[in-house]
Formats: C-alpha cells, sequence, structure tokens
C-alpha cells in the first residue's frame, strides 16, 4: 500500500478508537500483548534477516539495538500491559466554568487524532508507540528505519490480529511500507491526515522535520546536558552526581555531557572528578571517561584540551567537556548558549543560588542536587513515555499519555445567544 | 533596525521579563496604559497620516478597523488595565509529586520567550497583544501591516516609554521597521529567536505561515462554524441561536457560516428560518441573509442555489449556506469534511444525539444549545485572549494568558542518583 492509502486507513480509525472506552482499549492491548507473544516464531524469523541483513553494514551497538530475543519480546508484552494498567488520559475535564449566563464550559482531554512517528532501528518502539497511541485513543502510523522493517512489519501484524480480535480497527496500527526519505516527507507534509508527528532518533532527523514539517511536530530528544558544580556545592555529592549522569548509561539523552565547576572550588572538585571518572574506572576495569578541558580545568587536571565543537556535541559515550566558570551566572549565560534545553543541574548548598539557577535555565528539567538521568516518563510519575520534548509548543520533557492528547471544549446550554 | 537586529533585542528582554515579579509587570503596565493616553496627539496624528494614505485604496471596514479615536485609545488604556488585573499565569505549579526516592518534581509554569504576533491593519492589537506578552513574561515582536504601520509606531513608542519608567526593558515590546513579506518570512524561519509565533489574519497570511514557519507556530482565526438542527431540537430555541450565531456580528471567526437541518425537522424549522434571516430583517430595515441552498433545503424554502465552495467558504457576511441532512452522524460527517475546526453546534432535546455529536466533532468548541458566538476568551471566563487557535498542538480554542506560557520541570533533590 501507498503511504497515502495507509495515511487514509488511519483516519478510518480515528473516530471508533476516539469513542472506544477504556475497557475496550484496554481489552485490545491485552489482545495485542497476547498476539505478539504467540507470533514470536513469524516476528523471530523477521529479526534474524534482518539482522543477516545488516551485518557488516552497521555498527555493533546498532545491531545490538535492533536484536530481538524470547526475554525481549516478552518485555515488549510487558509493557504493553503496563500502559494498559495507566490512568485513560480521555475525557478528562481539566478545567469546568458556570458562566453567569449558565453556559457549562468543560475543557475536556480528547485524542490527538493520529500520531505518526518516524523512527530508526529499535523494534521494541514499534510495540511501545502503538500501545501508547491506542490508549490515548489515536491511531498510529510507524515510519522505521530500513534496517528493522522485516521485524517491525512482522510485529505490527500480530498488533493488528489484536486489534481485529477485541473490535478495534485493524488500521490503528500501521507500518509505512516505504523506507526510503520518500515516506518521511509525505508524513512530514501531510496536512489534515496527519494530526502529530513525533521524530525518534538522532539530530538529523529532528532537524529535517523541524525544516521540512508543516503537520504539527513535536522535537525529541537531542540532550547536551550540564551539571554545574557551584561554589557552595558537597564535593562528594557532586562527584556522586557527576559519575552517575555521565557514566551510568552513556548512550541516552538525559546523560551529561558537560560539567561547568566554579572556579573557587574546581581546585577541590576537579582532581575527585578526575579520579572518580579516570583512575577508580581503570582500576575497576571499566571504560575510563574521556576528559575535554578548557584552558582553566587544564591547569589543574591532566586531560585532552578541549576542542572549539567540545561545548556543542552531544556525546553519548565517555566523553565529557569540563570547563571553569567565574559564576553561577556565568554557568547560566555558558548553559543558554550551548545547552538542548534538557535536562540541566545544579549542584549547591546555597539556596540563592539554587534558586537563581532555576530561574535563568531555560530547559525541559531544571535539577538541583540530583542526576539529570531522571528525566524519564517513568522515573516523572508519567508511567511512560513516548519521548522527551526539547521544544517549548504543547510538551515539554518526557511525554506520557496526558501529552499525547490534545482538548476541545464542551459547552452545555439551554438557548443562550451573545 | 533590522528584523534581525529587533530580534536580538528582544532575546536581550526575555531573562528580566521572565523574572519580573506579578507586581513589577502589573506596574509596567499601569505605566504603559499611562504612556499611551498621554501620547493621544502623536497617536491620533500617526493615524491620521496612515487613514489618509489608505482612503481609496483600502475598503470602508478596512479604514474603520484602522481609524482611531481618543475614546478607542482610552479602551485600549482600559484593556492593558483589565489584563494587569488578571492573575499571573506565570510559576503556577500544575503538577507536583513527591516521588518515593525523595525527588520534589514540580511542573511550573513558566513564560515563552519571545512572542512573534504578525497581525494586519487593527492598531488596538499591538497594544492588546503587548500587554498580554508582558504579563505572561514574554517579550512581543510585533510586526503589523503596512496601512497602519505610523499608528502602531507611536503606540510602540508610547508602550515602551511606559516601560522604561517602570524599569523593565525598552525592548520588551519591539515593532518590526519593515513590513513586506521579507520581514514576515524571517519571523516565520527565526529558529532560536521566536519561541512563538502567532498568525492573526487572513487565511492567506495562516496558510503562509503553516507552510513555511520552521518556528513553533500557533494557527488562529479561521472559522466555518456550523449549527446542526436535530430532528429533536426546539426550533424556537433553533432559530434564536442561528440568528444570534449568523447576524450578531458577521465579521468574525465565531460566526455561523453554514446551518444543517435534520430532514424530519426541515419543513418546520427552514420557513421559520427563512422568516427570521430574510423577511423579519428587511422588515426591520436590517441587512437580510443570503441563503444559499443545497437542492433539499430548496424544495422548501426559496434561496439562492448553493454553488460548489459555498460550504467551504468563510464568508464573514450575510451569508448563510443551508444543507439538508439525514441523521446527527450525516450531520457529524458532513462537519468532519468541511469544518475548520473552530466551533460548532447542535440543537436538541435528545441527550443521546448531543453526547454522539459532541463525542464526534473534533472542534476546539463543541456546543449544544447555545450560539457559537460565545467563543471568545472572555466568554470563556479567560478574561482576555490573544486569538482562537483551530490547531490541536498546545491550545485549541481562545489563548489566554496560560496559553502563553510553557512549563517546565524544577526538581529538587539531596543527591538522588540512579
Amino acid at each position: 500500500m501507498t503511504t497515502h492509502e495507509i495515511l487514509l486507513g488511519a483516519q478510518k480509525a480515528k473516530l471508533p478508537l476516539s469513542l472506544a472506552d477504556t475497557d475496550s482499549k484496554n481489552a485490545a492491548l491485552e489482545a495485542m500483548a497476547v498476539a505478539l507473544v504467540a507470533a514470536k516464531e513469524e516476528i523471530l524469523q523477521a529479526n534474524a534477516q534482518d539482522l543477516e541483513d545488516a551485518r557488516g553494514r552497521v555498527s555493533d551497538v546498532m545491531l545490538d539495538r535492533l536484536a530481538l530475543t524470547p526475554t525481549r519480546l516478552t518485555d515488549m508484552a510487558k509493557g504493553m500491559r503496563e500502559v494498559a494498567s495507566l490512568p485513560d488520559p480521555v475525557g478528562a475535564v481539566l478545567r469546568r466554568v458556570v458562566r453567569p449566563n449558565g453556559l457549562v464550559i468543560e475543557k475536556t482531554a480528547v485524542p490527538m487524532g493520529v500520531i505518526a512517528i518516524i523512527y530508526e532501528s529499535r523494534p521494541n518502539v514499534t510495540s511501545d508507540a502503538a500501545a501508547l497511541a491506542v490508549k490515548a485513543g489515536s491511531a498510529c502510523v510507524l515510519r522505521c528505519g530500513r534496517d528493522a522493517w522485516r521485524s517491525c512489519n512482522a510485529i505490527v501484524k500480530a498488533l493488528r490480529a489484536g486489534l481485529a480480535e477485541a473490535g478495534l480497527p485493524e488500521t490503528s496500527v500501521s507500518l509505512i511500507e516505504d523506507t526510503t526519505h520518500a515516506s518521511s516527507n509525505e508524513l512530514m507534509t501531510a496536512d489534515g491526515l496527519v494530526d502529530l508527528l513525533i521524530p525518534r532518533g538522532g539530530a538529523g532527523l529532528i532537524s529535517a522535520c523541524v525544516q521540512n514539517a508543516t503537520v504539527p511536530c513535536i522535537q525529541t530528544g537531542t540532550g547536551i546536558c550540564h551539571v554545574y558544580i557551584d561554589a557552595a556545592a558537597d564535593p562528594e555529592m557532586a562527584v556522586k552526581i557527576v559519575v552517575n549522569a555521565k557514566t551510568s548509561r552513556p548512550s541516552v539523552c538525559n546523560a551529561e555531557e558537560v560539567c561547568l565547576v566554579h572556579r573557587d572550588i574546581a581546585k577541590t572538585v576537579l582532581p575527585m572528578l578526575k579520579k572518580a571518572l579516570v583512575d577508580d574506572r581503570v582500576a575497576k576495569q571499566l571504560p575510563p571517561v574521556e576528559l575535554r578541558l578548557d584552558p582553566r580545568a587544564a591547569e589543574i587536571i591532566p586531560g585532552v584540551p578541549a576542542g572549539d565543537r567540545d561545548f556543542d556535541t552531544e556525546f553519548l559515550d565517555y566523553i565529557l567537556a569540563v570547563g571553569v566558570v567565574d559564576s553561577v551566572d556565568d554557568a547560566i549565560t555558558h548553559i543558554a548558549k550551548h545547552s538542548t534545553h534538557h535536562s540541566d543541574a545544579i549542584v549547591t548548598e546555597n539556596e540563592e543560588a539554587a534558586a537563581r539557577f532555576v530561574g535563568c535555565v531555560d530547559s525541559a528539567a531544571v535539577y538541583v542536587n540530583a542526576s539529570t538521568r531522571y528525566t524519564d516518563g517513568g522515573e516523572f510519575g508519567l508511567g511512560c513515555e513516548m519521548g522527551i520534548s526539547t521544544q517549548k509548543l504543547h510538551a515539554r520533557g518526557p511525554m506520557g499519555l496526558s501529552e499525547l492528547c490534545t482538548y476541545k471544549y464542551i459547552i452545555h446550554g439551554n438557548g443562550q445567544v451573545r
């Protein structure tokens, strides 16, 4: 089927899905989870073919992201059941006013309609995104990367069998067949057919969407996250937070990429950081962090001199740019210039410095004395997430079920006229 | 100054404005209102020049929109004081959770940053938009139509004098000097310099923004609003609502453009509508409504046969397209195809039909037994509005102060790491 035909199919699913009650949607999610596990053989076989094709062409990290196992499939089904257990966002009355003229005005959460998701090679995104969209009452149109297409197709086939069994339209979940740029471009400009486009992938994909999308679009992901160690920081806490933010999972968007240290504490804290991020890790046979130092940091500890781009790079690796600043306001200015407005943290015992940092840093998540790694739907208590928005319109930070909805005003009267 | 220089100026105002407390912002609004009235002579003189230039080139309606009088200026100042009296949206904690690990997560309303507004020839939009932006803690960059530039410039000069007196940056409010398409295009693509673009104007402007904007943008305005008269409608109420929705102010976006009538009530209600919209108005020497009828309506009452485009036109005039449908679902299907998703109404005494209509019509405001003319920030209890969004992302329907804000997550910990 063409991309356009698939979009028309999704349009047809919109109304029945938006009217489906919570029990029907949960029953469909359960049926989809059952069907997913039942199709284990077909899915693993499709995945084996994808892996065979990809081997040699893509990195080992990418191969690992692409690979499915019986355990991963069971986890995907479990994820769908977890979404079923979350509260239904649809129908929530967000604000209710009774006007002096008797009109009852209810601002009510309603489904977005058709959500398109462009992603890359992780097949598990397929079931995650489908579960979230269905629970939020929206049809989803999925466009995966070429490397994962056979796997995603087998998964979507199973999910649709589950939908059909539960009595919801199969076209509630669709996979685009074309994996060339043409289909991405078509989704970006499918005015009236796509209510929300969510690109989940690298900086190239995101910027292509921002430049070309005429449909409503939410930027997700890129994270150049900062930890600023204030003069009044507890040095032990600062080191613990930086070690966690940098090394607990360097490949994710909420990992730290830049550490800024106040000059008054630099001589104390930088050697501690160097020990924790380099020496201790070498001793434990863990990958050491490469420190890229600005000239002032380089006067205090050994490391690689930071290059022009090092304070503007999402390394997603065991690399940390380190700089010394003169004040909390200097840190704020640096962050305003270099941050991707994802997650930034201050470590300080000084409440005034914390308040200044929180007030001035314009990011989706601003932390005082905690690791940037907490920016996550689960950790924020949303139960799940469809990605992390780094834009200001509609949703900022982790997008849960509520952020996949819009609202409408429902007004009941008894003949009022102006 | 170039548009780029003006945008850089607005950027500089962002932080002080976002940190300004409620009293400072209200004091600034008061000073701006005082300065506006104090500059009456200069503003009226500039307006006289604008009017002189425009006469003969634009319609009388446009000339009326452009014209300022001492009373209109006083009303503009009054409007600014009303905005001052509204609650401050900034800093509101929208959601607060304390996580099991002790993290305190607060989803907090914060200013958008820089809001750009492209509008046409109504000079009063200048002070309205400036007041709303300042109260919401954002700088605003205004781009008016050529016909109104001298008037808007005189107004902005006065507003900036007020800002300076109150100790807020003058560049909190700026007027773009270039009134060619070049400046609109520059605002649409000023990535990183414009946090939100709001076009307020005709369909051409809106669609240019949707097609070309790479900055976050909210579509406002176009309203092809429907009133559906159900089989179970109270005919008197139906006529009263249609007369109000069509004739109380036909030039506005929440005015009715299309009336759909259930076949079972058509023979009762259509003659009543014709009498109220045509005959009674002629008798009262009011402009009669031109009825553009589909073939089934034309069998019952006299009127002009509806052409191909009549059910897809925002007439903004004393013209109403009228059609007969077979059921509430037919009305819903028609509206899905032809509505601009602004405001649509059902008139019915049947709760099931009302619930079906409300559930299925995907518009910003859906009415049961009330006129579409209520879609308005003031009427909805928001106190004001910056326009009416017809998109689903971020804001839908009237945008008040809250809708001009975004949010960020502020997280306080005591050393938590994952």
